[in-house]
């Protein structure tokens, strides 16, 4: 923007006036690009645009329909200014500012005419003082609650309609003889204006912010599975050429193909920064009754509670991911050491996200996750048991400590995943996703499970070096009732409430 | 509370109400002790609370004093219902607010006196048609705008006042006769409602988003610095007891100790999520008339540029610090060919940071950093000749991978300071910072000049193991000119537009 302008600066005026039309051509141009762009982005965009147009012209049916004019009169104002600004895109948020609206000046009126009162008995001098240090007093007050994180996630909007409304009751009661006809007029339009919002927003074409922050738990959670799959997948595609990166490889253009494949590297980095929204969207979600597959009382917060691992795997990715940059090549054979595992880490880390993903988007238990989880920790054990058989003699340590920190970054990327699908489980009880039909054999089964409740550690032997692991089984339950946990839902491994 | 509620159910009815009282006394002394520790957090809150009542006081003059109610009569309320939703916490945020309600109210207004006539072309019949399809279409299309992201962010407020304004005009403009002298009140009193909001938030302890986006993103990168030095301070401290990271200890205590040391281990945390904040932030300074060091076109794009690269670095330490947590001990060997170095590259970055963080504070320029940015910058060129230096013979490669993600991490965190120190010398040139005296030698000054102009970058020779590394100077600036950078500002760098 700065340096067009400096670009015209230079041209003079008369060169500006003659650009002026071309640039004016191009400006729209770009402009008619994005609107489509938005469009196209989320088509939701564009119904929402109608459907406030369509609630604000039923409103001003109050006006132009004469048997709804006489009965309101300029009170169906209100009606219109409610729909302005309590139409929201989501229907949760458009039901909690409706609400925060309605209760707000219901009990803003009630303190309203209490004040009146009270400040009557002060006499014709007296009043306006006491009125005056009533709005003080209660204005600075509610504004004070604002600042409470709680009140501010979910009743921002009823604390500033509630000292709108006992400002301009009682203020405007002084003056104003028929005050109760008043306040039941403005109730009721904006009763009417709240309920038409709530109607069209619910009714045409509704956005639920809860399965808004349900899909988009799914896709962060997906794209994160792209980018550890997607290290594989650029493996593959460009094996031919040596390409990969744990092989040393002396094709320049290679490396940088895979430096720039944007799509699997870019992927992941919006996740970085989603709290916000989940947090936005899980306040209004708590608004909305039960619709599609949600029931009333969803644990939207389990969802959160998934965003904040979710994101600490994207920290762990994006440290990993400028460990890619770097320019030295690890040594052949550390490579070979190494490999086998990282890969088996990094694609069953991946396989273990799709899973869970398309599991949270179809609803159904994340059965298939768990066979995963427990490669990605085999893959870890088998790395460690390599380095241990290792040695490596006189190759040289630069060398070797970048595709060391890989692994090591890959090691802690395998703990986050389980510890995101242990919560995905948690959050499958607790919404009560289907079980998926037991479809391997009972002879796997139970050792499978036994390994997935057990911790696998590596035990020190004074402070060099290891040279055994102990396995764990925190849970010793029998085999029998392993063999259960398919057949009725039994509790989680930590006791949960929903809150 | 979940839990509560569910204790509760078991005492039965009776024992509830007995239980109420105390409840309801510890709730009221909950509430109190958090009234208090936000007001204690930042005491701006209760004063701007106060400002809030002060301002609606004001605007009830209107009504409470005869000669004026006389001029405004009924209109008054919008001056009432203006300070209520224009009045912000910040100036910025309430300047941005005042200006958008004023002039859309101007715009909408003079569009919906023109749809009126227009209107009324087609006759008694046709008008309330052709009223409702302009409303629709025109909210429609407002609506649809405030998803472009520049507009949500600086005209959110200024499209909604406009639907609002036109729909109301145009709609209670068809039964209302004074039609310009409603539409002149209302604005008279809109701008009194908004000049008296913008005084009293200006005039009585202003808080300014400018400042505050200036004091966060210092904070921000003390923060860091805190955790970068509280590595070594906590290394000193308990040092008598052998407990330091990078040294061999049985001591489980002392790791306790210092895994549980939340004040450096947590504070760095809240820096990873305040990409939110800033923008907001950075979006009401630019609303903001010159205020105390800063002038009105301060460089306020630039503050969110550094806040990118402050939250680059803060992901950095996050997945170091999740190192930390490892259980595995490196062997003491490698641990004294990396001690040295890592130690200086995490004290070094850590004094970089802190001086630019009271740097920014004081709006100096950050002379001192520069040296620091090159002893880190030495520091992780000692630390690869050291590992070039040394063969580990038959150590083994488990052991040593956790301390070597360490190091690793620790280099890249360097090169994440000395972008952050680049971009805050961009700060300091854009927004003029103060020039400190030039205290150092002119016989050191230049070397170290040069070598900040320069990169050092290892040159793999083959893909086996680098023997040289060569130093390559981009500026080639005469020690001359480096002496005159400290007598006349020269432009950095790179070039800088100001945005």
């Amino acid at each position: 923007m700065e340096i067009e302008s400096a670009a015209q600066g230079k041209l003079g005026v008369f060169g500006r006036c003659k650009a002026l039309p071309g640039k004016a051509k191009d400006k729209i141009f770009d402009v008619g690009k994005s609107v489509k762009k938005l469009g196209k982005d989320d088509p939701r965009r564009v119904i929402h645009s109608l459907k406030v147009g369509l609630a604000l012209t039923l409103v001003s049916l109050l006006y132009f329909w004469r048997p709804l004019y006489d009965g309101f009169g300029m009170s169906g104002m209100w009606a219109v200014l409610t729909v302005v600004v309590v139409f929201e895109f989501s229907v949760g948020a458009t039901l909690g500012k409706g609400l925060n609206r309605g209760f707000a000046t219901l009990l803003a009126g009630a303190l309203g005419v209490g004040a009146l009162h009270l400040s009557s008995l002060f006499g014709k001098e007296g009043e306006p003082v006491v009125l005056g240090i009533l709005v003080f007093l209660l204005a600075a007050a509610a504004t004070f609650t604002r600042f409470f994180p709680k009140i501010k996630a979910r009743y921002d909007y009823g604390v500033l309609i509630f000292i709108l409304t006992f400002s301009m009751i009682s203020v405007s009661g002084y003056r104003v003889e028929e005050l109760l006809e008043m306040a039941h007029q403005r109730l009721s339009t904006i009763l009417i204006g709240g309920t038409t919002c709530i109607f069209v927003s619910m009714f045409v074409c509704p956005v639920w912010a809860g399965q808004d922050l349900h899909n988009l738990i799914a896709s962060n959670i997906e794209k994160l599975a792209n980018y550890l799959e997607g290290l594989l997948r650029t493996r593959k595609l460009i094996a031919g050429f040596g390409c990969e990166y744990f092989q040393a490889s002396e094709d320049k253009d290679c490396i940088e193909a895979l430096k720039n494949d944007k799509s699997f590297l870019n992927g992941y980095k919006s996740v970085l920064n989603t709290k916000g929204t989940e947090e936005s969207l899980a306040n209004f979600a708590k608004w909305e009754p039960g619709h599609g597959r949600f029931l009333f009382r969803h644990p939207w917060k389990q969802y959160l509670k998934i965003g904040v691992l979710v994101r600490q795997c994207a920290y762990q990715i994006e440290a990993l991911n400028s460990h890619f940059t770097s320019d030295i090549q690890a040594p052949v054979e550390f490579i070979r050491v190494i490999e086998e595992s990282c890969t088996k880490m990094s694609s069953e880390s991946g396989k273990v996200l799709k899973s869970l993903a398309s599991s949270i988007k179809a609803m159904k238990h994340p059965e298939s996750a768990n066979e995963h989880v427990e490669n990605s920790k085999a893959a870890v054990k088998d790395l460690k048991t390599a380095l241990e058989a290792a040695g490596m003699g006189d190759s040289d340590l630069l060398a070797i400590i970048s595709a060391a920190t890989v692994a090591s970054i890959l090691v802690e990327i395998v703990d986050c995943v389980e510890k995101i699908s242990e919560a995905v489980h948690e959050l499958s009880q607790m919404a009560r996703f289907k079980k998926v039909e037991n479809t391997v054999s009972p002879e796997t089964k139970p050792k499978q499970m036994l390994l997935h409740r057990g911790s696998v550690k590596p035990v020190l032997d004074g402070d060099q070096r290891p040279d055994h692991v102990t396995i764990t089984v925190l849970d010793t339950a029998s085999i029998d009732s392993l063999e259960n946990v398919n057949v009725k839902p039994q509790g989680p491994k930590k006791p949960i409430e929903e809150v």
